[in-house]
Order: structure tokens, then C-alpha cells, then sequence
């Protein structure tokens, strides 16, 4: 990855890039049953951030999007979905000509981040033992972080955070999850774990396993989850067939 | 009307706006058993373009889009959705100038519209006997058009009308629909049009009373259409508060 950050770093020009637009993407991962978000920590500041970036004057929001999931992950081809446009005005009022984050050397037009400017709010659900975190050019580190820890994030990154969080809940009511936040083969507990930790409550135990298995998306594998005794749960994985179906059509059919 | 068109006509100076950003809106509205959406025809190009316009210095997005729909609607207080942002540099390489549909003696900075737009969609569902349709300062008709007369609109327009269409679609399958759509009591079979219309096919009519009354977001009326014979349907009307409730919490429930 040396190399890449690199490239990354000299490459970076304020000219670059449109003006008025960046983005930004909260990166969920699913970790000792926690949700987890990838953060950053700015240089000098100290402050935390979303992964982002600014829109190269080439390319589309979306080839942004992935270029910034790629730089900080190392990975390509996850699932990523453009949930909504921050317009505040007051977002980038206090904004200084050069932030503190910035190093000396950086090539960067004075009046650039001083500007207004909108983001585009992205979240990706990703598999946490995949991610090979990666700061960018203004921190100086790369973690993961619990989504309830609010404290020290930059501009409306920890709103951001929690308006993704209320779409990825909203999306939990009518479209499978879990296939790209759990390991291919999983116990009926650590689904329904996956999914208390994104509604930030506790679930029925029948009634969650009677509805998920309603929907027929899972496959019932012959084995149990290893290194348990004998009665350790029985191990599932997703039907992606129709795990795409559902994801396609909504949990609740169509017409 | 005749007042806010000179306000709004007087008043347009492109140094009132940001760069690179606008905003389009797709208001759609259901008469004769047909989906319609509100269109501007552009002065002296003739060609068909969606309600729109651009972000102002001082104002969010949302108040933009509130107030393209007030001004091109009367309407005020209506369903409104941020569904995507079109971001393809190609979208706007070919922009001049100045556009043919804009007036010599209009204000206006000579790069303002060659420059690079990226366009943030919303999609409205309107009342459409309720809509005052009123042309902007680059148009000479605001007028309904079929959704699927697909010719002769500017830019990627049309591809902006299918894909709301689309989220349009998807809403149907996990949302309740129709308040804004159609008037406050209507029949059965009225109510079907409107899904079967959005959905572009036929649905079969038992199975979708079945389905749409077990979602209970409806109250049957004792009465009937009036003006038909003694067997013509009953009416109903949507339960707001359950109606709000399936909005807010989609159609499969919660977990």
C-alpha cells in the first residue's frame, strides 16, 4: 500500500478539483459485536473525519466515491450507496484558508477551502477483517471507531454519521443486510446480534428467527459453528440468489 | 401569479448562485388514470426541460427545491424527496455561454453556464388539480407531459424522469402511496390505476385488495361514487396516522 499512499499524497492539488463539491462516505463494519465506522484522524488537529474527498474535475461522484473507499481500504467492488446531499450553508462558514491539517509542502489555491461547500453523503458496508485502513494525505491515522463515540469529529461528520446510520435501520426494514458485514458462514445469534447493533435494541429471539427465515433468504448448512460444544448453534449463509431478489424487490414482495 | 413571475424574472442574476451546482425536480401528479410529470418548454429552443434551477450563496438545497416548486406550482407543503445526484462530467460539456433560451437583457456572468454541473434530483408527488403551473425566466410554457414522452428534452432530463420513476417504484414496494396522488376519497379500482400506472403493468384485482387492505392504511367509507349506478364501488380514504406510521416504519413492519 506504501505506494499508493504516495502517489496519493504527491498527486494531491487543489486545482484538481471542482469547486463547492466534496464527499463524503461512512464505512460500516461489523466487529465483536459492534458497529463500527472508519475514521480518520487529521494531523496536528487531532480531530476525527469521514473518509472523503473532493470531485476531480474528470470524473463522477461515484468514481470519487470508490477512488476514497479504495485509498482507505484497499478495496474495490463493496457495496456503496449515495444516501444524501449536506447543503448547510453555516457547514463550512468558519472554514480558514488553510486548515490545520494541511502540510506546508502541499500544492493548494489559498481561497479553495475556504470555500462553500456541499457533500455528498456516501455509506458502504464492508467485511472489518478486509480492511486494510490507510490514512490519507491530511491525517495520521486510519481506525475504527464504535458509532455511539460522538466526540471531536470535524464540521457535521458525526451527524453524517448518524443520518447514515438512520438509512442503513430504514433499509433494515424492507431490504436484506448482512451480507457483506458478516463472514460467509454465520450462526442465527450473531445475525440477530448484527442486527440489534444496527437498531440499537434488543430483539425477540423466536420472533426474529421465525421472520428471517420467512424471508428465504438463508441456507441451513449441516455443520455447527466449530470449536463450540455440541449443542454451539448451526451454521447459516446467505441464498444469494435470493438474497439479490429481496435486495431487488423489498422483503415485502411486489405487486 | 402574474406579480412573483416579474419578481422572480427581475430578480435572477447568475452571481446570486453558486457554481457547479443545480437542482432538478421531477413533480409528479396522476389525471386521467395517466402519470404526468410538470414540464418547462424553453423559449426559442422549444425543447422540453424539467423545473429547476440553481443553489443560491445563502440557502440549503432543500430550500432551493422548495422554492423551484413553489414558484413553477403555487404549492407549498408537499411530499419532497432528494433521490440522486447526476454527476456525469459529460452531462454538461457542451453547454454555451449562453444558452438560446437566455433573454439578451437577463444578468448574468459569461461563464456561468458553460461551466460544469453536477444536479441533484428530487422527485414531488403533487395534487394535480391543485397545481397553478407557472413558466420560469427560460421558459414560455410549464405544462404536464405524459412520463412516457420521452423526446426532446435537454441534458440527461428525461433519463433524471426514469429514474425517479424508478425510486418511484421502489417506494411503492415498502411505502404507502397515494395521499399526495389522489384526491382525499377515491375507489378501489382508482386506486389501483395509480399502482398499476407507476408500475407500468396490469395487477390482478383480487390479489391487490387482498394485499393493500392487510396493510390496513385504509378506511372504507359507507358511501358510494357518486353519479354511478347502484353497484358502483365504494369509497375510501387513507387512516393518516396508520398511513404515516407504514411511511415511517415501511409496509413489513418493524423488527
Amino acid at each position: 500500500m506504501t505506494k499508493k499512499i504516495t502517489l496519493a499524497k504527491t498527486s494531491f492539488e487543489t486545482k484538481e478539483f471542482l469547486d463547492h463539491i466534496s464527499l463524503d462516505c461512512v464505512i460500516f463494519g461489523f466487529h465483536d459485536n459492534e458497529l463500527k465506522v472508519l475514521t480518520l484522524q487529521l494531523k496536528r488537529t487531532l480531530e476525527n473525519a469521514l473518509p472523503g474527498g473532493f470531485l476531480k474535475k474528470e470524473e463522477t461522484l461515484e468514481e470519487a466515491a470508490k477512488r476514497v473507499l479504495k485509498e482507505r481500504t484497499g478495496l474495490d467492488q463493496i457495496f456503496l450507496k449515495q444516501f444524501k446531499v449536506f447543503s448547510d450553508p453555516l457547514r463550512s462558514k468558519n472554514n480558514p484558508q488553510k486548515p490545520d491539517y494541511i502540510d506546508d509542502d502541499l500544492p493548494y489555491d489559498l481561497d479553495f477551502f475556504a470555500k462553500r461547500f456541499i457533500t455528498i453523503g456516501y455509506y458502504a458496508l464492508v467485511d472489518f477483517t478486509k480492511v486494510n485502513a490507510t490514512p490519507d494525505v491530511f491525517s495520521q491515522k486510519c481506525e475504527w471507531k464504535n458509532i455511539t463515540e460522538s466526540s471531536n469529529y470535524i464540521l457535521d461528520h458525526y451527524e453524517i454519521i448518524r443520518d447514515a446510520l438512520e438509512v442503513l435501520r430504514l433499509q433494515l426494514r424492507h431490504q436484506p443486510i448482512g451480507y457483506n458485514l458478516l463472514p460467509d458462514k454465520f450462526t442465527m445469534p450473531e445475525l440477530q446480534k448484527l442486527y440489534e447493533t444496527i437498531l440499537g435494541r434488543e430483539l425477540d429471539r423466536r420472533n426474529f428467527q421465525r421472520k428471517i427465515l420467512s424471508y428465504k433468504i438463508l441456507n441451513k448448512l449441516g455443520e455447527r459453528k466449530k470449536g463450540g460444544a455440541h449443542k454451539s448453534p448451526f451454521l447459516y449463509e446467505f441464498n444469494l440468489e435470493k438474497y439479490q431478489k429481496a435486495l431487488n424487490e423489498g422483503l415485502s414482495g411486489t405487486w
